[in-house]
């Protein structure tokens, strides 16, 4: 069996290597604990050594914060309207010290934010590589520390943006009056119902202006430590899905595609009918199918793209 | 000269006594670094005989967090609506070991949130003591790490709502990826004012829709790394301003009374155009003048309330 491809997932935290086969699927896969800002003695070099050890000479692609300005290279970003397959002409090469070549996915930039992304464009490359009717319109998230709403018009990412949900709650969880000292959460799915009503019924002043209930409740027996985690995720997350209406990233009639880890897509899921938001959950290794996807449309792979 | 009352003003962070003359004027001041979260060995005793230590033995009022669960006792919170003039008649009495007594003002909930407040009550009664004209319908900002906005009619505080502006800019600022490790901030008012209009121009879905905006326009060379804090003021604010009007604690037609820190309470009055919003400062020592407003409801000095 050939490999015409490796593939690297490489963010701030974490990276995954794959390895192809011949049909673009997923012959072997690596987890390894070094992002962009957390590297072995060696750094990028070394860290790329050890996750393609022993796997065969073959052509490399890596998305991710590996192409940022603190990365390996920094990988310049394409503004968006931004056709996906686009993406495939404007890698940045790396001569690694083996003597194999890494070419970076680009970013994309959305002027209007200014907003920026960094392996997201990856994923909905894979994403609509398996759901190709899709990609004439569709609507994505991709919850996470940085969430991510991609608006996808003509197979193109027509604009996108930011919202910091899962920052914003590991700063209130771990650092402020409201969390600090308290247990994990993540298991209270009532406790987190509350939360997600408490956004809801806001409205329009935002979840942001009910953060403060939390302190309060917990200090009247009325919210207990355990559950305060899940009380503000339930708030944060439904202020996520209302920011979004409001600016017009999702909409009460048009089905939004979930692109994520499962424990933290369902809790969107669970969120998302108190805002009259419809979600659909979309499986599989999204990074691994974009991955393959661009290699393609690069022409480093002379293959049918993996359906 | 007598001394009818010593006044604390007590917080988490910080201790202010008062030495009042008999016209309630405020005739010696000490600020002291223990609040009730960092105390001396010896902990409140040690702390408390400190800040009045060879003031003459006369009734002592204290109001703030030394009232709160963590602090020197628990003073019970009265529910809203509720006459400021009530405070007096509810205080929690701690015998200190040196044979004084210690009364403390009850704080305030707002069953409506649930919401709390403790020391704002003070600083509330201490302002309409001064503007008693505006006690039968005000609105109060009180902006700091946890703004408190207060709605009084006919001499009662109705209700009040708290937003953790101060918190989260110093949470976003010190641990988040927009703002760890750089400057602090404070001197660049037309990057505070590019913040204000971010805000301001994010329309329904909030000024959070544009934070990672400030990471966005700092990779691209838009916004110097010395101008990130005051942007990300500008956002907070603004976005403080927004849920105001949006929740009813503000309108545009009702001017809204600033108590404050000076540096703090000028970002606020700069941002306030923006969204349509009239403030009106307020000056003094508002928590001094309130202390001895309560002590005169409590009976603990005989004295016409200073004007």
């Amino acid at each position: 069996m050939t490999t015409p491809l490796l593939g690297l997932d490489w963010g701030s935290t974490r990276l995954r290597a794959y390895r192809f086969d011949e049909a673009g699927g997923v012959a072997d896969t690596r987890a390894l604990p070094w992002g962009s800002r957390q590297l072995p003695a060696g750094g990028f070099e070394e860290a790329f050594a050890r996750a393609v050890e022993g796997w065969p000479r073959a052509p490399v692609l890596a998305c991710g914060m590996v192409g940022s300005r603190g990365g390996w290279r920094e990988a310049p970003y394409l503004d968006t309207p931004c056709r996906l397959d686009a993406l495939g002409g404007a890698l940045t090469a790396i001569d690694a010290p083996d003597g194999r070549t890494v070419h970076i996915v680009p970013g994309l930039r959305d002027p209007a934010g200014p907003d920026v992304m960094r392996g997201e464009e990856t994923q909905v490359a894979g994403v609509l590589a398996r759901m190709p009717a899709l990609a004439g319109d569709a609507r994505l998230l991709m919850p996470g520390t940085h969430s991510k709403w991609v608006r996808v018009r003509d197979g193109a990412v027509a604009g996108f943006t930011t919202l910091m949900t899962g920052e914003l709650f590991a700063l209130l969880r771990g650092h402020s009056i409201l969390g600090a000292g308290l247990p994990d959460g993540g298991t209270d799915d009532q406790a987190f119902a509350r939360g997600v009503v408490a956004a809801q019924t806001a409205g329009a002043a935002g979840a942001l202006s009910r953060l403060f209930s939390a302190r309060a409740l917990m200090l009247e027996g009325a919210l207990a430590r355990t559950s305060v985690a899940d009380f503000l995720s339930g708030l944060l997350i439904g202020d996520e899905l209302r920011m979004a209406l409001a600016a017009g990233w999702a909409m009460p009639d048009a089905p939004v595609l979930l692109v994520g880890e499962d424990a933290l897509c369902a809790r969107y899921l669970q969120a998302a009918p108190a805002f009259g938001l419809s979600l659909q959950p979309t499986a599989g290794a999204t990074a691994a199918s974009g991955l393959w996807q661009v290699a393609v449309s690069a022409g480093l792979v002379h293959g049918l793209s993996h359906a």
